[in-house]
Order: C-alpha cells, then sequence, then structure tokens
C-alpha cells in the first residue's frame, strides 16, 4: 500500500522495491512503484485538491500545519527509530532530525508573513494591496539523507502557500515517507492535498514530465539537477527550485586558536552523518608548516578514533554506514582514483561489513587537476597551501557553491574570506554542516538555480499579486491629453 | 559610436542600422550593431569592472546611483523629448517616463534593504549573519515601449547589488540608451560597470550565448522569452528573469458605476501608449443587456473621439504611432484575421501615415477559438457575456497571466474575482496599466518565470550568504557521541 492518492493508500502497479537497512541488510519496506499512470492520478487529485485547498483561509491551512507539528512531537522516537533503521545514521543523530520536523513549522508559518503574506497601503484614492497566490501542484522530490527533514521543508511552506502535493521520496527511503505521510493523514488534511508516489527513477521521470504540474522542488545530485533543468526548458511558466550538492572547501588559517576545538570542528565538518550531507567538508587547505602539520597530526589521531557502528550500537558511534553498498563503493572507487592521480592517503577509508566506510584522509596536494566532483561520503580531501589568498582562489575553483568555512581567529583574514568565497553558507570557527533554520540555504553555481530553499522557500511557493483598487472608478478633473468622452 | 565598452565609447564593427521616427521617417540615430567579438569584450570588461565593484560597500555604490538620479533630473526634458522621437509617445507621456527613472532609484535602495541586505543575529554563542552577495555580470535586453524606466528598473537594483551590467537596447531605440548611459557616464561610473551594446537579433544571441555571463534580465516578447529558457537549458547556475507579454482581461460586472468613468477607465486601460504597455487590456468582458450596450455606445464614442498624432502635435494627441510600420502592420492583421474568424468591427483600426494605427474595437463573442496571442497595440478585443462567473473563467482561459481587472462596485465580485483570477496584476476600478512602483511586477504561465520585477527585482540580483560565525572554534563540554580527540 506504498501510494496515497487522493486520500486513498493504493497498492503500487509498477515493479516492486524494497528498502533495505544499509548495516544489516534487513528488509525494513516492500512495495510497488506507482506506474506513469498512478504519477497522472496522483497529479489529478492534487488539481482537484487545489480549487478548495487554495480557497482555505491562511489560518485554516496553518491549523492543519499545527495540527501536524503536534503529530511530529507525538512521534518523533518513531520517526527517529525508522529514519535510523532506513539510512543507518545513528539514533542520537535522528532524534535531532524529528526534532527539526516539527522546529520547522513555526519557522516557515513566519517565513511565509515575512516575505510573502499581504500587505495594505493607502495612496490618495488607491488601496495598494499586495497579496501572494500559490502555484498550484508542486512536484516534491526528496533525497535520502533527511528522509523527513528535507522534503518537510518543501511540503510545510508549500501548504501554507496554499499549493497541493505529489511527494516522490528517494527510493532508498520509503518507509520514512510513509511515515510522515501517515501524520498528514492523522490530522484529516483533505484528500489529495498531499498525495504521495513511491519509486526510483521512472517514477521520478513521469513525475517531472507531467503536464499538470506547476513546479517541482528538488533535493538531490547535481546531475539528476541539471537533467530536471534541461527536461524544463522552454517552460518558464514551471518553477523549478533546485537544491543540489557541493564540493564544499573548509579553509584553516595559520592563526586558527585552539587546536583540539579546531579539530573537533573539522571532524564535525566532514565526518558528520557519515560524510552525507550536502554541507559537509570535502576539501581541507592546511597551511605548510608547523602549524599545519601539528594540526594533520591531531587530526589523523582523531579521525582514526571515530567510532563507526549501527545505529542502535552501545556505545552510541559517531557514524553509520553509507545509504547503500553502491555509495560504500562510490566512495572507495573515489579514493582510489584520487589516489591513482597521484593522492596520499593519510588516513584509508575502508569498507568493513553491509555499507560501511570508515573515515578517510588524503592528501591531494599534489595533484595538478583535481577532480571537481562531490564525493557524498566521509573522505576529505587535503591540500597544503601557503598564504591565505592561495588558499582562498583554490577555495573558489569549483563549478558548486553550497558551503564554504573558514577557521581563523584574525577578524581581517575572516573579512578577506567574506569578500572573496563563493558560496551560500559560509561560516567562521563553525562547522559546515552547521547552518541557521530560520535563514535561507542553497549556494550559487551548480549547488543550485539560486531558489534557495528554507527561510526563502516561501518565495518560490507563491506568486505576487499586486492591486491597485478603489470602490468606484473614477473620472479625474482633467482628463489625459486627447481624451474626449 | 554606438557602444560603450570598458568606459570607452567606440564604433561598432557590425551591420550600421538606424533608429527611424515612427512617426515621419526621420533618422534619429545612426550606428552599426556589436560584433560577437565586441559583446565578448563588453562582457569581459564587466568581468573586469566586477572584481573592484562587489567590493565597494553599498553607501559607495548608492553615492553613484544617487548621483545618476540627480543627472536624470537635471536631463528629464531632454530624456523625454528623445523618448517622444524614438518612439513616438506623446511628449506629455514621456515626461511621466523621464520622471519615473528618476524615482526608481529611491524605491530600488529600498527594496535592496527590505528584501535583501545584511542582518545580524546573536544565539548563545553564534552571530547569525545574513548577507547577500551579485551575481556576477548581468545581461539586460531593454524593450522599446518604456526605453529609458525598463532598462533601468533592471539596471539600478542589479547594480546596487553589486553587479556589473552589459546592456543591449531594444534596435528600436538606440538613441534613448546612448542618452541614458551617458548620464551614468557622466557620474563617473568606473570603467566596465555598466557596458552598451547595441544591435538587433545577432547581438542579443551573441549577448544571451556568452560564457561569461552569471544572469539575463529580460523584458520583451513571449516567443523571446522561451527561445531564452531553451537557450539557457542545463545551465540552472545562470539567473534568468523573464518579463513577458500578456493577453490582459478587464471585465466589466453589471455593477460598474458611473459610465463615463469606467469608460475612461477603459480607454487608459487599452490604448495609452498606443497600446503597447505589456499589461494594456487585450480583452474586454461586457455584460449582454441594456447596461453593456450603454457601455459599448459610450466606449464607442469615445474610442472614436480619441486624438491620434505626433508625440509633439497641438493640441496634444492621446496617442503616438506604433513603433514601426512591421507593428503597425502586425496589427491590422491581427485585425483582418479576427474578422476572417467571425469577428465583426465596432471601431476599425485603421493604417494612417506612417506607423499610425488608429484605436480599434472589435466584437469577437461569435468566435469560438479566440486566438490567445498578444496583440501589442490598440485593438481592444471585446466578448459579450452572461454571468461573471462565466466572464472570469474566459478571462482564465489563457496561458498568460500578467495583468487583470474587474470594474465593478461590489464587495463581493470583488472577492471573487481576487479569489479565482490567474494574473500577477490584479486592479479593481483602476485602469490595466496602473502598477505601483513600490510593488512587484509580473505574472504566471507564459508572462514570466516568475522571478517579479520592480520592488521583487532586487531578491534575483543577489544571492543569500547565510553564515555562523563564532570568534574562534568551541569545543562543546560533552563531546558527540564516537568522537574523542
Amino acid at each position: 500500500m506504498g501510494q496515497w492518492i487522493a486520500g486513498q493508500w493504493v497498492a503500487g502497479q509498477g515493479d516492486g522495491f524494497d528498502s533495505v537497512s544499509p548495516y544489516n541488510g534487513e528488509v525494513i519496506w516492500q512495495g510497488d512503484s506507482a506506474t506513469v499512470s498512478q504519477v497522472e492520478q496522483a497529479v489529478k487529485a492534487a488539481r482537484v485538491a487545489f480549487i478548495d485547498w487554495k480557497k482555505l483561509s491562511f489560518s485554516e491551512r496553518e491549523t492543519y500545519v499545527l495540527a501536524f507539528a503536534e503529530e511530529v512531537k507525538a512521534n518523533s522516537e518513531e520517526i527517529a527509530q525508522i529514519i535510523a533503521k532506513e539510512t543507518g545514521k545513528p539514533i542520537w543523530e535522528t532524534r535531532t532530525e524529528a526534532g527539526a520536523v516539527a522546529g520547522k513549522i513555526a519557522i516557515s508559518i513566519r517565513a511565509y508573513h515575512d516575505r510573502t503574506g499581504e500587505t495594505h497601503r493607502e495612496v490618495g484614492d488607491n488601496q495598494i494591496v499586495l497579496r501572494h497566490k500559490p502555484l498550484g501542484v508542486m512536484a516534491i522530490f526528496g533525497p535520502y539523507n533527511f528522509p523527513a527533514h528535507l522534503p518537510n521543508g518543501h511540503m510545510v511552506p508549500a501548504l501554507l502557500a496554499g499549493n497541493t502535493i505529489v511527494y516522490k521520496p528517494s527510493e532508498q527511503t520509503p518507509a520514512t515517507a510513509e511515515l510522515i505521510i501517515k501524520l498528514w493523514q492523522k490530522v484529516g488534511l483533505p484528500a489529495g492535498v498531499i498525495n504521495l508516489v513511491q519509486g526510483a527513477k521512472e517514477t521520478g521521470v513521469a513525475l517531472a514530465d507531467s503536464k499538470g504540474i506547476d513546479g517541482l522542488l528538488f533535493t538531490g545530485s547535481a546531475n539528476t539537477g541539471h537533467i530536471l533543468h534541461r527536461q524544463f526548458a522552454g517552460q518558464p511558466d514551471k518553477m523549478l527550485a533546485l537544491e543540489m550538492g557541493g564540493n564544499n572547501p573548509m579553509v584553516i588559517s595559520e592563526n586558527y586558536g585552539d587546536l583540539d576545538s579546531t579539530v573537533y570542528t573539522i571532524v564535525q565538518s566532514a565526518f558528520i552523518s557519515a560524510g552525507q550531507r550536502c554541507t559537509c567538508a570535502r576539501r581541507l587547505y592546511v597551511p605548510v608548516g608547523e602549524k599545519g602539520d601539528a594540526l594533520i597530526h591531531k587530526l589523523t589521531e582523531a579521525t582514526n578514533n571515530i567510532l563507526v557502528d549501527e545505529p542502535f550500537a552501545d556505545p552510541q558511534p559517531f557514524m553509520g554506514p553509507q545509504i547503500s553498498i553502491q555509495a560504500a563503493e562510490f566512495i572507495l572507487n573515489a579514493q582510489a582514483n584520487l589516489l591513482e592521480l597521484g593522492a596520499t592517503s593519510i588516513v584509508e577509508a575502508k569498507h568493513t561489513k553491509a555499507a560501511f566506510v570508515t573515515p578517510g584522509l588524503i592528501d591531494v596536494t599534489k595533484i595538478d587537476a583535481l577532480p571537481d566532483e562531490e564525493y557524498f561520503g566521509p573522505l576529505l580531501q587535503v591540500v597544503r597551501y601557503e598564504g591565505l589568498e592561495k588558499a582562498v582562489e583554490l577555495a573558489n575553483d569549483t563549478r558548486f557553491g553550497l558551503s564554504a568555512g573558514l577557521v581563523s581567529t584574525d577578524d581581517k583574514e575572516w573579512e578577506y574570506f567574506v569578500d572573496h568565497i563563493r558560496a551560500g553558507i559560509v561560516n567562521r570557527n563553525r562547522q559546515l554542516t552547521g547552518a541557521s533554520g530560520d535563514a535561507p540555504f542553497g549556494g550559487p553555481g551548480a549547488s543550485g538555480n539560486l531558489r534557495p530553499s528554507a527561510f526563502y522557500a516561501a518565495d518560490y511557493c507563491a506568486y505576487p499579486m499586486a492591486s491597485m483598487e478603489g470602490s468606484e472608478t473614477l473620472l479625474p478633473a482633467t482628463l489625459s491629453p486627447g481624451v474626449k468622452l
């Protein structure tokens, strides 16, 4: 019963697929994909539901969303458990994800009013009114790394603005999606306002291709994002919001301050979620010389110390597995490729069992043309540099631009960094993977299409309607030249 | 000396072209197009200038822009004259355009701070800072109908945000563009911050194709806009803001109130700027029956009374010519086509001399499948309807969605209209061509790509950079599970 279409749970009529635990191979969910015709049914259901949903007042829609927040809170442990089972992320971490899902609601309501909402103003005989209107049916594509939080960050703003939704989660995390949708069902969301279709690429292509959608909100790889952008060519009327990856640089200045806390910040930046966050540090710029050597030494130790284990293990691990054995192989292949290009391993990333890969540190300084690829896992590339300007130049040498960081106690260096770095999330002395929930999120270049999400998601979930209003038509004292009634 | 590249006036090396008065055939400007290589020079100049321009503080950039506003005010009559000569719009109207160019500055500064700008906030040990950064080199494509005001509405927000510009005006209005750029030159704008390239389609294609641009701001036809959207396929990193046309409906309710002021509002909506505004009413929905008949009767009289003449004529005309003889022919052909499809002429649009077309009223009620085209001129299509719901349904039957209007003294009807109409500018009892300068501007569907301009232009001229900042790295009292330093 994988699909929720027009308020009904129905079985998929397409290929069957399983959600398999990445840490012990247990089958967590079994179901069938939605066919092209089921995707169309879902889009139609969303179109039909749109008529009444958009007519509701904001506070009526808000009521549903607030009720959902309560359900999320009441079921947060269940949410954390299913995410941990499906993704292998440690339970302490998935508990924070469940918390973020509920936390998103209040932020999104504030964003709606701040960025969109309704304003009235009187100028002479005119009322100047600014309203914001929903776009229609939004297709939402969810990623696997935050299978609850990230799609929720698209769904809530879209619903508040008056849109209806067809949601296709990652085929790696159908169970998490199903649980979240059941919470929406529980609050009595009208039939068709959210529809869930399960499946992999084919289902996604069918949804993106559907004539009935008015927009598509995507979080995922740059590769798929670019394909979607080509697919939408010549359809400027369809809103496309792409949140893609990064090849994120973290620059350590000579003036990094305390060694331990700096190493801790690097570990949090590179290896949290087993490196499966789009904001994770991928490239670490470390100064040549003693201070840099000391840092590498300590970082090597800390990396070797990282506990990698199953999500419910005791003691709790810092890292779980990669999302799948394929993903694990991808990281190991990337490491092998870098070694072949001339890199030196500092801490080798190793496959242990199932989809587990231990954290890796690799010195790529000697590679002349470092591949500008996103290695979505626990493999941190180290580059030794001389002079901060050079480091920033190297940091910017990427087609991506999602996150970047500087560790420095020197205000002047930070000013220089902010002025020169090209990225959407730019942190100082803080982990790259930290982002404020009430700030916009996204980056230029291949990281997205400048429809930054999070707080600014409100912007693209509604279009402005500007009005000049008067209670009756007016005849001015003097008519325009050349007009006679 | 048509091109302004890197702060130098240089002759175009491409095909020669003239700007010819649409009302008396006088040659107003002669010059040569920029070649592909000159366009590249201009883009390179903008890239080079970007490095220093983006480093300036906001208030330094603001100083240039405010100085430009003073130049515009000091030279407003000259601006009005050249626009009148080049477009044939009456001088009283072009004076309001010159005023709008200066007026845009203060609004754009406010929009920058309201919509983008910089905010700081402290949360625990973190500074949460939101900055906005320029995108880079913006290509700006100007239209002919407001050859000073509309490109200015893109240039000013782009410059304030720290971008540099390559500007290609319409090949119909090179002289206006040149004058405006000379005012920028007068305020000492650094070389390369704005570059001007003149020419027609080939120059435009070269600019849109240039690898060195980071965004394109377009105001023009839906046809060209869709071509640009296809041209940008697979390049989500390039910002594309499309402001296209409309097939704008104006619905007259049974409860239209005063006859004269209603007819006046219709005339202003349909025939101002000789119908060459993208917000002009193209379709007029009039109720069947006596009240509607009375309206048509009076509107016919008023349409026949409209004075059409040269821009400097005395008495002053309401309407000048179309922009070109081709544009005039386009409107006459549209009229002929509608007549062939079964329409009835109420007031026939007629070619008089040069590019002049007198205003036309045509009853298209009997046409089953009314072409959904934008007739960018003084041809108003009348549809008689029964029941407001039907009128709104017909009004929405368009792929466009720029402007729409209702004339009604009934608040309930207005509520219904606002709830059901799909357009970005939606006015009540006011001309459709009226829009508040400090509101966003744009519409869904084929009217644009939901990057509404005017007040929201600030949004797409900058990308957000969100930061968490601390003066030094921190080691928490308790480390994350599974981490040991």
